[in-house]
Order: C-alpha cells, then structure tokens, then sequence
C-alpha cells in the first residue's frame, strides 16, 4: 500500500515542490497576522492533492503554458479558506495534529483571514484571462458555502438519508475537486467532451475521498489521523457508515446507537462498542464499497485518454483514495 | 436637508425599485435557511447606495444595455456579507435598529451565510463576460478583508494615527463605493480617462461616507443612528474625531480621555464628557472639514461630464454624505 504513495509521490516531486513554492510566492498578505493565519493552515503538511489535480488535469490535456502553477494555488488557497471556517462552525479543537486556527489566533481572525483567502484565491483566478475559469470557480465557493450550510442544518439529524448526504459531501468536498480537474482542462484549451470526462474524473474521486475520510474517523488512531477519532458524530456529523448502519438497524440497536449518539460526553467503550455496530450492520462495508465503486468511475471517466505517465499518475491517485490512512 | 434627500429619491425611484427587485429575484439561495439570514440583513431598510452608483455610473457613461441592474446587486451582497462578518467580529448588537444576525440566526450561520453572499457576488459578476469587472470584484473583497483585519488588529490602540485611519477606511469602506462607480464605467466600455475619473469619485465619496459616519457615531440618538451610539468606542475602533482630540490634547485630558476609553463600561455621563472634549479640542470640525474636502474632491471629479440629470444625481449623494441623519 506504501508503495503506492511512494509511486505517486516520486511522479509529481517536482510538480508538489512548484506548488509549495507558489503558496508561498502568491499568498499576498499585506499584515503579518494575516500571513501568520493563513500558513497555520496552509503550511502544516497537507497533500496538495487539489493544485496537484489541476496541473495534471491541464498537462494531460497538452497545456503547455505558464499559468498552471500559479492558478493551481487558487485550489490550496479555497481549501485553507474552508478549513479555516468550517473548525470555527464546528468547534474542531485540531487540525494534522495542530491547535486549529482560531484558537490559536481568535475567532475573529479565523473569519476574517478566511474571507482573505477566498479573496486571493479569486483575485489568482482572473490572471489567466479566461472567464469560463472564473465563472467555475465562482460556482465552485457558492456551492461549498451552501454544502457547509446544509451539513449543519442537519446536525444531530439521526433521519439523515443516503441520498441527502451525498448531496452534502457532492457540494461541501467533490465541487473542489471536481473543479481543479475541470479548470485544468479548460486553462489547456481541451475539448468540451475532454472537460466532462475531466470533470468526472473530479467528481467520483471528490466523493471517494470524502466517504475514505469518513471512514477513517471511525477506523484509524487519533494519532495518524491528526484530530480525535469520532470527531464527526461528537460534533453531530451524521456520515454513510453510520446512516446506512441506522438504515439497517433492529429496535433494539436502534435505540443503543441513538443513546451513544445523544449522549455528548460518551466513552471510548461507547465509540468502541458504536464502531462493533456499524461494522456488524454492514455500514463500514457499505461504505468502502461506495467508495470503491466511485474510484472505479473515475479511473473509467479517463478511458479515453492515450496511455501516459501523467494518465497513470492520475489512475494512481485515484486508486490511494481508497488505501490512504490519513 | 431632507430637500436634498427626498429631490435624490425622486430622481432615482424607478432605480431603487429595479434594485429591490433584482436583489430578491438574484439571491439564488437553495435552503431556507440561507435566504431567511441574507435576508435579514438585505431587506431591513439599506440605502442601496453601492448598486445606485453602479446604475449611476454606467447611465452616465452612456450604458443602454441590460446589465447594469443584475450586476448592481453584486456591490449590495458584497456589502451584506461584510456587515454580517464584521458585526460578529466586532461584537455589535444592534443595526438599523434590529438584533444583528448572528444574534438571530447564531454565528455559524452568519459566518457561513457571509461566505454564501461573497460567493454569490463573484457568481453574478462574471455574468456581463467582462474580465475587467471580474478583476476589480476580486480586488475589492481581497482589500475589504485586509482592512477588516488591520481595524480589528488595531483595535484599542490609543496611537492609531490619522494617516493610519485613513488606510482603514479607504479599504474598508471607499473601495467597495469606488469598485462600484469603476464597475459602472466598464460596463459601458467607457474611456480610462472616464473610468479613472468615476472611481475618483467614488473614492472620495466613500471616505466621505465613512468619515459622516464615524461622525454619527458621537453626535446621533441612538434610535436615529439604529444602533448604539458610542458603539465604535465601545468595541475599541479609534475613529478621526477622537485621533484628531487625542493628537492636541493637553496631558491632563489625554489622561482623562485615556481613562473614559479605557473603561469597558463607562457611563453616559462619561461618554458625554468625551463628546464634549472632542468637540472643544476640534476633533468634530477637523472630521467634519475632512469630509467636506472629499466631497468636493468626489464633485470635482465629475467636471469632466457634460450637465446631464444623472450628473446633478450623482452631485447630489456627494453632497448629501455630509447632510445625513443616518
């Protein structure tokens, strides 16, 4: 599984030490807090996976400008914006194994340097000149903004259906993606039919990661995951495993699981005996199969794609959705 | 006065119902939620100044396309996303004589419906295809939130000097006022020479808008200014009358002013022993002859435009900046 991420990483080595370079060359912060808030959570060992999607989808379309770096940053810049806010909304006390931002700098700041970076990530947008661009990115911050409303209007909801939440995890996580794919293709010229397939791409990987990631809060240790397990039912994230779980529950489990759920301050016997449920109503394999069957709808939306390393890069990426541990 | 204003309202009536329309039919929200909050702050008696000026600033650069309305609501959602973020930042109460929203609604949703109204601006505006406009939007919020944070970063400092004050409310107020007249212009592809002389105007305008308000903020009722008066003091925002009072009081009134300000909950007595301070050591004139000199500035700026009733309207807010009540 290792080898996997070796692989990818050992690919795009020099595209991810571009980017780096970039989020730094392109922040822009006239104030130094607001450059001190905005590197708590940009520079604190994420992925890159969002301005990585963008200049491979705009390579394996033949760019061959310029301008993909820099427009790559607008998807980093997007990402930090979100994080930022969505720990204030949620009461999130740590992000990659870090005091979230607003405790360390305030609310307010938290807010604000939040507003910044959607306001930079915008401002980055227009350089390339091209409208279809911004207008997607446009799309892209409405719909992630409406997508975090939605979630938590549904806080503590225990009716939440399948259907609902993966009309949640489409806007609040997939349009990011699925945009940086698509935003590629359009920087390099691609064809319409190019795009979509691009966009697919996007979208089916976008929702992978997020049902990946929901998984991991109920699975991995806190200490490879950075923040607390059972994060998201604490703060009354209602996520597949356990909606499909509910789904399938007898009365009487029924009533055990909404228990734990109710209970705010519910032990780690509890969280164990929660996870021995969902595992035994079949919702962590429910939720992996999802998963695996939307990796599959990404790597087949590049079927029509020649062979090539940045074709199997993406392949790849798309495979350590489902094997990634944080 | 109210001559002044109602001989405005008059001229710019068919305007105003165009804009209240178009900001109720644009809003675009998908969950009740959402719309319920944006409108909470969109529709509790704004002046609509920003999307008027757009209107203005187009029609007298000789616009006849269909535009211009659609594209004004940008400046009044920009605004309403700030002002239910700089409320919660800035703990406020009170607005147009109404409980602020996060107060309402709680502040996950304020912070997650500014986001919304941010976004749904950058959307709208890509709509006239015009990369110019979509750059000096992007510029405009990238500006509003670093003069968000500079304020609050300031807050307290009883050595803000004028200079300073003046840099925050240039970007925190004149730009968003300008951004709308310079929108205006490039939607009628007007000349840069016109261009550069609306948003002139604007920029002008803006400082002087902002600096009447810091004004009120001393001399209003609070049932006229809608919110507490004294609440800039309250919340630790140095404003000019009281910059200007400090920078030529004696050392004994700078202590005794020191003190006043330094009492999180000093009295009305208190507050009206300031106000007279500030009025005996100038601070209300020299504010009060600053702002004059704007809006001559903002008037001086349109002797380029032939007489026209869209000029003598746009003459007119100049002039009315210093005359309102609230």
């Amino acid at each position: 599984m290792s080898g996997l991420k070796e692989h990818i990483l050992a690919a795009v080595a020099p595209d991810l030490a571009a980017i780096e370079t970039a989020l730094h060359d392109n922040l822009g912060a006239h104030l130094k807090i607001v450059d001190q808030t905005a590197s708590h959570i940009l520079f604190a060992g994420g992925k890159r996976l969002r301005p990585l999607l963008m200049l491979l989808s705009a390579r394996i379309c033949g760019y061959r400008g310029d301008d993909d770096v820099v427009l790559s940053t607008v998807f980093e810049y997007l990402h930090a914006a979100t994080l930022l806010h969505d720990d204030l909304v949620d009461g999130a006390h740590l992000r990659r194994n870090k005091p979230v931002a607003h405790s360390v700098y305030g609310n307010s700041i938290a807010v604000l340097v939040g507003d910044f970076l959607l306001a930079r990530s915008l401002s980055i947008a227009t350089r390339p000149g091209k409208l279809t661009i911004m207008a997607v990115i446009a799309g892209i911050t409405e719909a992630m903004s409406q997508g975090e409303i939605h979630q938590l209007m549904k806080k503590g909801d225990l009716l939440l259906s399948e259907a609902e939440y993966l009309e949640v995890i489409r806007r609040k996580t997939a349009v990011l993606i699925q945009g940086a794919c698509r935003v590629g293709a359009l920087l390099a010229d691609a064809t319409e039919k190019t795009v979509d397939a691009l966009d697919r791409y996007g979208h089916h990987l976008g929702i992978a990661f997020q049902m990946a990631d929901d998984l991991l809060d109920y699975t991995a240790e806190t200490a490879e995951l950075g923040k607390e397990v059972g994060a998201d039912i604490r703060e009354g994230k209602l996520t597949l495993p356990l909606i499909h779980a509910l789904e399938k529950a007898g009365p009487e489990q029924r009533v055990r699981m909404e228990g734990i759920l109710r209970d705010n301050a519910f032990s780690n016997a509890d969280f164990q005996e929660l996870v021995g449920l969902l595992d035994a109503l079949g919702g962590i394999a429910h939720t992996r199969r999802q998963a695996e069957r939307n990796v599959a709808s990404a790597r087949s939306a590049l079927a029509g794609f020649d062979p090539s390393p940045t074709r199997e890069t993406l392949l790849a990426i798309a495979e350590y959705a489902l094997q990634r541990k944080v």
